[in-house]
């Protein structure tokens, strides 16, 4: 931002495009909650927790104005402790945030969250994908299976996730 | 895709493919950490924490490679609290977890890391994106500037999120 070319579109860095996201987007969800769905496209998917501690995906702008009216999150005005972004595929950006905010039960959550900003008909972006994780550092849980039971399982995909690692008998 | 044709490569939901993925990833990072950088391409972007805390970029594999074999992490054997994963743009999978492990000091460290898995030529996915965020619940960093001091240099920038909410004065 040091040298201001403000006629020709600048060549935004990842960290420029996640800041301005970010801030528009938590602004908007305080302030316009009704509004919020319009960062989004039918595509898209938001997967944030329900109140019981299960995660909920929408996956239509309709479905996604609910959720976000409905959410358990009592004011979106977040703490940000880190932030961090990267360019990623086909012209879009991956940012995920860590923070915390305070649910309707006046409780601090911490919580990560992950968008992945694609590039729309237009010029700018909108959210592909988003996704909520609240942290519970304290508790523990058992939601995924520990790595050693789930190598059965997962052998039998047999995706190859490299170029060559797993064609041996690796 | 609700009938099952068996002999075919099965279509995998995201979810099957971040578990199977996570598996061999942290095996890997665990037993054979020098095998570690063949998840990744040349175009990839790996972004872990240094010792004094600061986010460290590897944009090639011979970086990569460097990256894990330097890592603050003893010994890659994480407790997973979350996962979660939904499908992206191009036939991608994005995904994070969030979790603890423990650093060369024996230090537990809470952790999010988010990866975006590409499809490769030949089958199977590479690791586009990976990065690491440490999460320190109780002390508020201020990596972050607050919401309202980055308002000018976001209005500046004047990225268009949306289809249509921030064309008018909003």
């Amino acid at each position: 931002m040091e040298e201001g070319n403000a006629k020709e579109a600048p060549s935004l860095s990842a960290k420029d495009v996640a800041d301005a996201f970010l801030n528009q987007y938590y602004t908007i969800l305080k302030k316009s909650p009704k509004e919020a769905h319009k960062f989004y496209q039918d595509q898209s998917t938001r997967t944030h927790p329900c109140a019981d501690g299960s995660m909920k995906s929408a996956t239509t702008l309709e479905d996604i104005d609910l959720q976000v009216m409905e959410s358990i999150v009592k004011e979106w005005n977040p703490d940000l402790d880190t932030v961090h972004a990267q360019e990623s595929v086909t012209g879009s950006v991956i940012l995920g945030v860590t923070g915390s905010l305070t649910d309707k039960d006046n409780v601090i959550k911490h919580f990560s969250q992950t968008f992945f900003l694609a590039p729309q008909e237009g010029g700018g972006f909108y959210v592909h994908n988003d996704f909520l994780q609240l942290v519970e550092p304290i508790k523990v849980s058992e939601i995924f299976p520990s790595l050693n039971d789930a190598t059965n399982s997962v052998n039998a995909l047999q995706i190859n996730f490299t170029g060559s690692l797993f064609k041996g008998d690796f």
